[in-house]
C-alpha cells in the first residue's frame, strides 16, 4: 500500500476548541500525522495550523477532509488540504547569477521541491547559464522608450504560456507594478540586501562600506504594493569590517542573498509559511 | 478576576488521535490556551505536548485537569499540571566568576523565573561577588585527603537545608558522583566549552589555540551519569582567528558559555524542555 | 627586569614608506613587537597603525619614541604613545539594568580594562544594583520643567568631579545636546536596538512584532552629534521567529545589546578603535 | 599604463626588525601597497606577512623584489612573490553534488578565482552535471577488488595530465594515502561536517539526530596524513533543534559544507593563508 505525504493547512479567526475540532477530523479520517504545528496570534486573533500525514493516494478522500474541516472552522477561515508535489516556479533575474545559479544547482540536482518551468530576464546575459541546465530562457528587453506596464505585458505573456504557481525574484532588478503584483499574492518571493542601519538610495554597498557598518544582511519576502516591505520569510547576515573593499561587501552580500533565498524558498514550497497581514507565521 | 499562568507537560507513549484527546480535556476545562505545542518522536515513539493557558487561580481545579488528563494518556504516560512560579534554586561553582555572575546579576533584576537560595562552591574565591548580592555562600572546601563522595556528603547536608528543586552548575569543576546525579534527575544543568573537533584532556583553550580553531563553542545539558554526555539544552559558537591568544580564547569561551547556560536556564524554568532518552524536546 | 605592555597609534595621511619609517623608529628603540596591525582607507587617503610591544616601565623613555615617531609622520597625522592602563569611565544608565549590570559584573571580577567611577542616572531606580558593587551612584533627575540644557548642566557637575576618559551609554534613554558631545569627543559609547528593516519612533519592539521580523540587533557606536548615527564600533544580531511576543523580542534585544555594547568596550579599552570620518577601523 | 595586482608572501623565523627590512625593501622598489598584513606566532617563532600590490607587469621586476627579500629573510625563510592569477584546480568528487555544484556555478560565474581543469570522481553520478557545465569529468571506478594504492595509481594517471595546483575534495569519499597526500603538500583542501560533540563512525547525522545535537557545523581543512586533522581554514556552524529529521539534519549540514568549502577556497586562491605546524594563519 503506497502512501504519499499529505499536508493541511488552516488559517481562520482563532476559536475556542479548535484544535480538538480539527484533531476532531483528523482522528475520524483515521490519518497518520506526521508533523503538526499550530499558532495564535494574539495582536490580530488569528488561527494557523499545519499537518502534515501519509495516506494512501488510492484511497485516501481529500475533499471529504477538507470539506469536514472547512464545516469546523469560523466564517472567514481558509482550509487547503494537498498533496505534497513540485511546485511550478518561474524564475525572473537581472544580470546577476549568484541567486539564479544556486537554485538551477538546486533544481537540478533535485534538492528544490518545484519544477522551474522558465527563466524570464530583462537582459540577456543570463541566457547561456541558463541553457546550460537544459531551461528555457526569455528574454523580455526592457528600453527607457517602454512604460512599465508595456515592459510587465511582455513578461506576462511569457509567464501565461506556463501559468506558474509561484514566481521567484532572484534578484530581478524591476519594480513590478501594483497590478502585476495583484496577479501573484503572496506567490512573488523577493531577495533585498538589509543594512544596519539601513541605506536610501543607490549603490547601498558603496554607502554601506562608508559608514563602517559590521554587518551585512539580506531579507526574503514576499512581494506586495509596498515595494520591498513585504511580509518577511527569512534573514540573516555575515560580519565584515572595516578591511572589506566595496567588492568583498558585495560579495559578502551575494553570498548571504544565496543562503537565504534558497531557504524561504524551501519554506514556501514545503508549504510552511502562512502570511498574517504584514508578517509569515512560519512552521519549521 | 485575577488569573494566572499555567502549563500542562504531557509526556508518553505516542496513539492515535491523542491531540484530539488532550485538547478535548482542555476544551471541557473551558481554558484559555495561550501557547501550545506537540511532538511525536518517530524513533522513540515518544508523544510530547506543552499547552501553556490563563486560569483564576481562586476557581482552577488544577487536580481536575491533572487526573483528566492522566486518564486519557496511554499507560506510561506521565502528566505535570503547574502553576507558573519561580523555582527554587541552588548554584554550583568553583573559581570562575563569569557564569555566576551574569545568573546573579539576571537574578537581582527580576528576569530569572527563580529564586537563587545560595550559592556553594568548592573554594572560597566567590564568597564576595555572591555576598554583594546578599544570597548565603558555602564554601565546601574539598582536599585531596577526601574522597569524592565525602566532599559531596558535605554539598548535600547544604543542599538538605535548601531542597533546591534545580541545582545549576556555574563552573563547578568538580566531577559528580552517579549517587549524587541520582538525586537530582535531569535536575542539574551544566555547561562547558565545546570544540570542533573536540579536545580530550587538560587545557582545552591551550589546545584549541595550538589547533588554530576557527570557533569557539559552549554546550549547556543536564547531568547524567556519562560526563558532559547528557541530553544537550543549548548550544552556540563565536568565530575566533589566529590572532587570538589562549587568553583571547578563554576570554571568547567564557563570554559564549555565559550565554548559553543562561538560555538553557531560561528554557528550563519556563517548563520547556522535555527529555526523551539522550536528547532533548524544547518547545520554544 | 619588570616589562609592561605600551601600544603606539599612528593615524596620518598615507604616505609611501610610512611602514617601513614607522618600524624603523620602534627598531631604533629595540621595542619587542608583540602586534602590530596597519590599514589604509581607500577613499580617504588615511593611514592607520597600531602597534603593541612590552618595555621595562623604568627605562623606557616614551617621549623619545613618541617624538620620533611624530617626525616621520605626514603633517596632519596624530600620535599616540600609551602604556596600558585601565581608564577611568562614568556610565551614564537610565531605568533598564541589563547592559549595566554586565558591566558592573565584569569590573567586578576584573576583566573590563577600567575603573568605573561612578553611575550616573536620571532616575533612582539603578541605585540598588550600583551600591551593591560598592560603586557611587548619582542620581540627577531630570523633571519636563528642565531644559535639556538644565538636566545636563547636572550631569557634567559630577562628571567634573571625576574625570573620565569614556562616558558609556548604558542604555541612557536622554538625547544628548551638541555641547555635551563635544566635550567628549569620540569618548561616549552608546548601544542601541538595531532591525531589519529598521523601524522609526516610539516602541520599535511592538513594531518588529508586528513586521514579524527574523533578526533582532544591536549597534554600540561612538556618540556624534547625529543621533544613533556615530562610527560604528560592534553588531551583532539573534534570530527569532513569529513565536515571539513582544516580551520575548525584547528580552532577546537586550541579551545582544548586553553582548554587544561589552565588546565594543572591550575594543575601545584596548585601544584597538580608531575612528576614520564617520567610520571605524578596528584592529582585533 | 597597465598595472596589475601581486602579492608577497614571507614565512620566517621572527626576527627583530624584520618588518622594517620587508617594507624597506617594497619602499625601494616603489611598489604601490595595497594590503599589508603580518603576524608572529609566539608559540612557534614564526613570522608571516602578506602584502599585495599593484605594479605595471611590463616593467615590474618580480626576480628582483624576490631575491632582495629572500636576502634579508632569516634562514629558513619562504619568500615568495607573484602576480594574482586563477589557479588550475582538479576537483575530486563521489556522489553528493551540493559542494560541487556550488563550485561549478561560482566557477562558471568568474567569481572562482580558478581554472577548473576537470572534476573526477570514483562514481559516474556527478558526470552529468559536470558535462553541463562543459568541465572534462573523469570517472576513475574503485572496486573492493582494488587496493587503496590502485585506485590512486588512476587517479594520478588523471591529474598528471592537467597538472593541477591545487586539489578541492567536494565530498570525495576514499580515504587518501600518505604517499597521495605527499604529491600535494597543503595544496588538498577537504570539506566535513561537525559536530559538538564530535561524534565518530558512520552515519554521523543519524548520531547527532539521536543526541539532539543543537548545532550543525562543517571545517575545510588542509589535507595531511592525519585523516580530518589537517590545518583549519574555516568553519561554520547551523543552529538546528529535535523537530529536525535526519534528512533535515544531512541538508542543512549540506548548506553548511558547500558555504565554507567555498569560503575556504577563496581565501587559499587568494593567496591568504599560511600553514604553521598544524594550524594556518589567515590574512583576511
Amino acid at each position: 500500500m503506497p502512501t504519499s505525504p499529505y499536508v493541511t493547512l488552516i488559517d481562520c479567526p482563532d476559536a475556542k476548541g479548535i484544535v480538538h475540532k480539527v484533531t476532531g477530523v483528523l482522528f475520524e479520517h483515521d490519518l497518520n500525522i506526521d508533523d503538526q504545528g499550530q499558532f495564535v496570534a494574539k495582536d490580530t486573533g488569528r488561527f494557523f495550523m499545519r499537518t502534515s500525514f501519509d495516506a494512501d493516494p488510492e484511497t485516501f478522500d481529500l475533499a471529504s477532509v477538507r470539506d469536514a474541516l472547512q464545516a469546523i472552522v469560523p466564517e472567514g477561515g481558509r482550509v487547503r488540504v494537498e498533496r505534497k508535489r513540485p511546485r511550478d516556479v518561474v524564475i525572473l533575474a537581472t544580470k546577476e547569477p549568484h541567486c539564479l545559479g544556486d537554485l538551477l544547482i538546486r533544481h537540478a540536482y533535485g534538492e528544490l521541491n518545484a519544477r522551474v518551468q522558465a527563466v524570464v530576464s530583462n537582459h540577456a546575459k543570463l541566457g547561456g547559464l541558463v541553457a546550460s541546465f537544459g531551461i528555457p530562457f526569455h528574454h523580455v528587453p526592457w528600453s527607457r522608450a517602454m512604460t512599465r506596464h508595456e515592459h510587465e505585458a511582455g513578461v506576462l505573456e511569457v509567464l501565461d504560456t506556463y501559468n506558474p504557481e509561484l514566481l521567484v525574484l532572484a534578484k530581478y532588478m524591476r519594480i513590478l507594478t501594483p497590478e502585476f503584483v495583484a496577479r501573484y499574492p503572496h506567490r512573488i518571493i523577493n531577495i533585498h540586501h538589509s543594512f544596519l542601519p539601513a541605506f536610501i538610495g543607490a549603490k547601498p554597498y558603496h554607502q554601506a562600506y562608508k559608514r563602517g557598518v559590521k554587518l551585512i544582511g539580506a531579507t526574503a519576502h514576499f512581494v506586495t504594493d509596498n515595494l520591498d516591505e513585504g511580509p518577511i520569510i527569512a534573514q540573516d547576515v555575515v560580519h565584515v569590517d572595516h578591511g572589506k573593499s566595496v567588492r568583498d561587501m558585495t560579495r559578502a552580500g551575494h553570498n548571504v542573498e544565496t543562503v537565504v533565498l534558497s531557504e524561504a524558498l524551501r519554506l514556501v514550497l514545503d508549504d510552511r509559511v502562512f502570511v498574517d497581514r504584514n508578517r509569515t507565521v512560519i512552521f519549521d
